[in-house]
Order: structure tokens, then sequence, then C-alpha cells
């Protein structure tokens, strides 16, 4: 197989690695070898490395020799023109690219398809971990009822930090940003937009269903500060960011996806996934539930899934996609669903606000599954709430109710809680 | 695809539920539909179900139309003569029985291969959990450095209950067997076989090797007390089945496998997985350590993996089997390994009994990690002790010195410690 690398930054960089140094083992699995006839880089003084390097894309597109293309460039353009080009001419493509591939999953499928090759894209999901291809195949035979995951290692890694360091969000940032676990611009990763795309590539695997990013609620970590992580673990929970997609078989099969921190009970697998690992749990109507956890970043681990999916090309090089029959997904939007909430307060500790306060979400529908009120200086308390499943719009309304009391003094935490099921 | 089920018991039905359930979907994943044309019950009256049956295999192998066959007899014979003879008539075979291909997976694959059909066996290690199918694909661009498995389902559940019931080992066996997680006669299960069989499969597809049961060094947990449980949870470990296959870098990368009772401590992944469920833990040099966990027996997660199994046969009906290049492995024995041991020692509380001891544990090179000692009643204590790594035959020699103490009043007990590393 002679490939052309588009990008040669870190993931370019340990693909090389792997190809290099795994070379023997690879063959004897394919009985293929695997060349990187030429690599694109931006600047050919700056790179270092073994394999021929060009400054010129169409170098490589345009090589007829060159049979298939990974491209790790990351971003929509021009790495979306790339691999049309690469597909259009009759070459593979291996990638790593979230946002073109949640963004064009199904139109470069079927791209692929007319012109007899194959796109494949394990490493934008899950790094490391072989989820698409457990999705395709492994778990083929199921009919998956839900998904539930954690895809961004920088998020996970920082509210792991914060529990175990002690520290407030702003520092634990900082600290990864240091130790490469964060971008020097985190924004993506933090705000839940990471996550986003990657549900929807996951979720359209699993469900055969095209989602686009409107379609999706997500929401950040950047809220989420160390008080509500001590209190979640007294209550028997932690806090991860996760991307849920589920059918909600209740409700006509209507699917919803979305992602937000969730309070997840410790007893359940994805509670013990720290730091950087991802992980994906996923229930299947004859598997149950499985789990699946590993690096989710890293040029190795990335390395890792998209030497996979050169393998599967080797090994299977007339593969049809199964993407024909992806349909628009029936959506429930995050309006239409319950959830249990978690609810912090700080009031005025002056007698009679508790009862107010329990009055007044009573009236709006907001029922409790556990309470309790601390003090937190003289004057005032703090006072965290579990909540029964609630409608959202009746949270929505009992928050907008409980800003106009005078004895609350900050704006309300509002945390969703998840995966009651303990999982095992 | 037309399907011969031999054995129609649980899985057997659990099989026929699935393809009947998930009939649409497996259509749309692989433009195929599944019929079972016949299977083979032992009697006909008893027998339920919505599929033609017959008593005579023959009514089955000698169907021309027929193009696969499910054997989910189990047991060595005639189950193993069955698959050779559908292998040797141009059949594909599907099997999730453990002792067949522990025994013959080289011959079956290269029979498989002769005969231009495939032989897959995903169900026999690990239930629903994909994991052969992230051996040979997803993982497959790393080399496989080690890997530890919670393969057998009964021993976990038993291990499990005796923590969270508070009850000695036979009457939670008793119970098991009541619910159905333990056989009437456990002995395969307990002893450890089960679980040697399937990490003879596992390692066999992940360091390309063949491995004899002669080869293995296995023990189960019929000595595992309630008291070894808790001293354990108070060192901070739980006491898990393990399957280890391992190359050691630093022994001219000679492999070990063996199987036993194992410490791991709380903090990693494998600690977490209860009850049932099996898990796999694989570290490769690209993708670091990752996880897979998911139910280990069942009709239904068992079918998930046959299924499964089913899909890539008609996704790929031209893919080889990629065994060919499987060599005997260089092993070693298990007294050629070092270890970390609990060690349980009921002592005669006198004066000087424990310095006495930890002088002849040193003289015999066994030195101490941790060690405390507890009163058991007026006159007898008992000692518990976390070795350092030492080598299997000091470890060895030392507990045969002791027992020719006076002080040392009960066969001391010896588990073996694992998996230092957190994992995470």
């Amino acid at each position: 197989m002679k490939i052309g690398l588009l990008g040669f930054g870190n993931v370019g960089q340990g693909i090389a690695a792997i190809l290099n140094e795994n070379a023997s083992l690879l063959t004897k699995r394919t009985h293929l070898t695997f060349t990187i006839k030429k690599a694109l880089v931006r600047n050919i003084e700056k790179s270092q490395g073994s394999v021929p390097l060009t400054t010129d894309a169409n170098d490589i597109l345009n090589d007829a020799e060159i049979d298939t293309i990974i491209e790790v460039i990351g971003g929509e353009e021009p790495a979306l023109s790339y691999i049309k080009t690469a597909l259009s001419s009759g070459k593979n493509v291996v990638t790593a690219n979230k946002a073109v591939i949640a963004k064009h999953r199904t139109t470069l499928l079927e791209l692929a398809r007319k012109n007899k090759v194959q796109i494949r894209f394990e490493a934008s999901v899950g790094g490391g971990i072989p989820i698409l291809q457990a999705l395709t195949m492994g778990y083929a035979a199921n009919q998956i009822q839900s998904l539930y995951g954690i895809l961004n290692g920088t998020t996970n890694y920082i509210l792991t930090q914060m529990e175990t360091e002690q520290k407030e969000y702003p520092q634990i940032l900082k600290n990864a940003q240091k130790l490469g676990f964060a971008e020097a611009d985190p924004t993506m990763d933090i705000s839940g937009l990471d996550t986003a795309y990657k549900l929807i590539i996951l979720a359209g695997v699993a469900f055969h269903t095209v989602i686009n990013l409107d379609d999706l609620y997500y929401e950040g970590i950047e809220n989420i500060t160390l008080k509500d992580i001590h209190f979640a673990k007294e209550l028997g929970y932690k806090i991860k960011l996760l991307a849920i997609g589920k059918i909600m078989q209740n409700q006509n099969s209507k699917m919803i996806f979305k992602v937000h921190p969730t309070l997840i009970p410790t007893s359940h697998a994805l509670a013990g996934v720290n730091n950087e690992f991802n992980a994906v749990f996923v229930e299947g109507n004859a598997v149950g539930g499985s789990m699946m956890v590993g690096k989710g970043a890293g040029a190795l681990p990335t390395g890792s899934a998209v030497v996979s999916d050169l393998i599967h090309i080797a090994l299977n090089p007339n593969s049809e996609p199964d993407c024909a029959s992806d349909t628009q997904a029936k959506l429930l939007s995050i309006s239409q669903t319950s959830s249990q909430f978690y609810l912090r307060l700080t009031v005025e500790d002056i007698l009679g606000t508790l009862e107010k306060i329990t009055a007044l979400l009573s009236q709006n529908k907001v029922s409790l599954a556990k309470l309790f009120q601390r003090e937190k200086d003289k004057n005032t308390a703090e006072i965290v709430m579990i909540t029964h499943l609630i409608q959202e719009e009746h949270m929505k309304n009992a928050i907008g109710e409980l800003m106009k009391l005078p004895q609350i003094k900050e704006v309300p935490t509002l945390i969703r809680v998840g995966l009651d099921e303990a999982g095992y």
C-alpha cells in the first residue's frame, strides 16, 4: 500500500512511527507493506522525519501510484477538498477529522461508494478505542438502544484533576495547557463542541442516522466548580462531560442526542474513567450494557486507530460502506425530555427560606429526591437538591421563579443527573 | 444465508431470537436475510421453537443448501467432528465452543483455508465482548504487550457476592447455582480450566502463537475465603480470577500465560468489573492500556457474538484467516517468573513469633512490602503480608520452611498480587 500523508505534525509522525516500528507485524497480518510515499507539510525546513516531504498537496493527490490518503491536517478546509479530490480520483481515504466527518459523513461515504473506494474514520471518535468498528461489526447484531460517551480527554482530565488537586477550573486548565492536555485556545473542548461532533459521528454509525449540529443540545464544563464536585461526591456521584444518544422507546422511538456535564453514580463503570481516558458505554438489545475504554487522544493512540483503518482496507479491499440506508433522525428537542437535576442554591439563611423554596418548586412541578442545607457563612446557606425526573420545561420555569425570590443570592447551579441504572 | 444450527438449547434459542427480532436491521446492514433452515436437537418432543428440527446431524451437514453452520452444542465431541465435516464440505462455521477452539484452533483454521471457507469463534471468549475482532482489527496496528482478562462469569459472580453478601464460598456457590450463574457441576469454572481455555484462544489471537494447556499454569478460586477478601480490601485490593498473558521484554521476549486468583489494586479498571461481567484489559505499543467490558455469558450476549460472526462472513465472504504465521510460543514456566504475593499465616501468638517468621522469610530471599498482625483469638494471631517481587521458587522454598515452624497453626494462604501499574 502506497500512502500519501496529508499532515505531518504530532499525529502524522505517530502514524509514521507505528508503520515503521510494527512493520513486520503489519506485513504478517496483511501480507502487504505500508509505505508513506510522501507527506504534506507547511514548511519543509521546520519538518523532520524519514519520509519524503512536499508543501504542495497536488504532489500527493495527483500521484497515481498513491492508492491511499491519510488526512490528519484537521479543521474543515482544506481537508474536506483534499478528501473529495482523493476519493474522486479513486484513492482510499483514512481520516481523523471529526469536523469533516461530523458534517459530511454521508456525502463522503456516497462519493467513496461511487468511486469504488473506501473512506474510514475510526480515529475521529475516541482516539485509540475501536468503537466504530465495534458498532459496525462487533455489536452489529444489536439494535443499539442507548450510548453514553466520555469523548473528550481535555475536559475529562480537567474534571478529574479538579477533584484530585482540589483546585478550581481556571488553575487546572492552566496546568493542563502546560502539560499538553489542553490547547492554547481550549474553547472547542471546554464548550462541548468537540464532544458534540464526536457524538454526531458515533450516533450516526450506531443508529444509522443523519444528525446535524443544530439537532443537538450541547453544554460545556466552564461553570463546574470544585464545590459542585464535592457536593456531588457526597451524594454518591462523579461529574463527567457526557455525550448521550438514546432511542426513547416510550416516545414513539424518537431519538435524543445531547452533551452536558452529568452527575454519574459512582457505582457506574463510566464514573471510574479518569483523566485523559475516553470511554463509550453502549446498550444493545442482545449484548446488554458493554463498555470500551482507552486513550482518547495522543499521537500513538490516534495513530493506532488510523493504522487499524489501513489494515481494514488492506484486508477488505472491496468492502462497501453501509450508509446507504441512513436516514434523517426523528428527534426530540431537549425541552421535550425529562431529567433528574442537581440544583445548588445560595440563599439568605433566614427563617422560612427553605420552606418557601420547596413550596415554589412544588408549585412548578419540581419534586425532590434528596436535599440538604449547609451553612456557608454567617448569613448565607447552601441548599443542594437532587430532583426526581422533571420535564426540562418545568425545571426552566422553576428556576425563573426562584430567581425572583429576594432570598436567592447567586445564579442557581443546575446540572443534569444521568445513568441511574448502575450498569455493572 | 442459509444456516444449520447445531444445538438448540439456551444459546441456540437466543441466536434464533436475535435473528428473528433484529431481522430487518440485519438485512439493512448486510443486504442478506439470515434463515435457520434446520436445528439439531436431542429430543424433538422436548424442544420448542419456530425452526424446523432434526435429531440427525447429517440432515444438516449433508444439506447442500446450507452454507453456514452454527455450533453451540459445547464439549469436544461430537462438536469437533461436526465442525470438521462442515468445513470439509465447504460450509462456513461459527462456534461458541471454547474447548474445541482452545485445542484445535490452528488445525481448524487451516482446514477452513483449504476449503475456502471461514471459521469464526468470537463467542468462545468473553461472551458478547467483541474482543477477538478488536485484536484482529481494532488493535491490529499494535504489538500486544500484555493482556489481563476476567473471563469467567461464574467465578467473578461468586467472588463479588462473597464480598457483598459477606458469606463464604460454599454458600454463595449454592445461591449462584439456584440463580443459574453456576452449573450443577461447577468444576470447570471454579478450577480455572474454563478461564485457561479462553486465555489460550485470546492469547493465540493476540500474540499469533500456539499454546497448549500443559504450557499454562492455572489455579482456581476454591480456597479463597471471606477473610482474605476482607484483608485484601483493607490493603487496597480486590481478589479476581485473572487470566494473564504477557511478553517478558526483559527475558528475551519469552511469554508467560497463567490463570490464578489475583489481588488487583482497587484503583485499576479491572477491579470494578463485578458479578457476571467479563473484561479484557490489553496493553498495545501504540494504543496503550485499553479495556473492553461486557456480559461474559447468557443466551443473548453469546448470541450477539455469534450473529456478529455471521455478519462478518456475510460482509467479507472471501476474507482469509490470518493464522498461517502462528508459531509455537517460547514460554517461561511459572517457576521462572516473579510475583508479588499476599501471604496470610495463622500463628501461635507467643513472644518472638513475628521476628522468627520475618527472619526466616528474609533468609529465603522473601522481602516484605507490607505487614500487619491481628489477634485472632486468645492464643492465635493472623499475620498478613504483601511481599515485594519474589521469584516463585524462592516463595515456594520459604513456604516449605515456614511450615516446619511449630508456631504455624494452619496451611499458609498464598495469593499472587498483580497489575501494580494503576491502568487508569
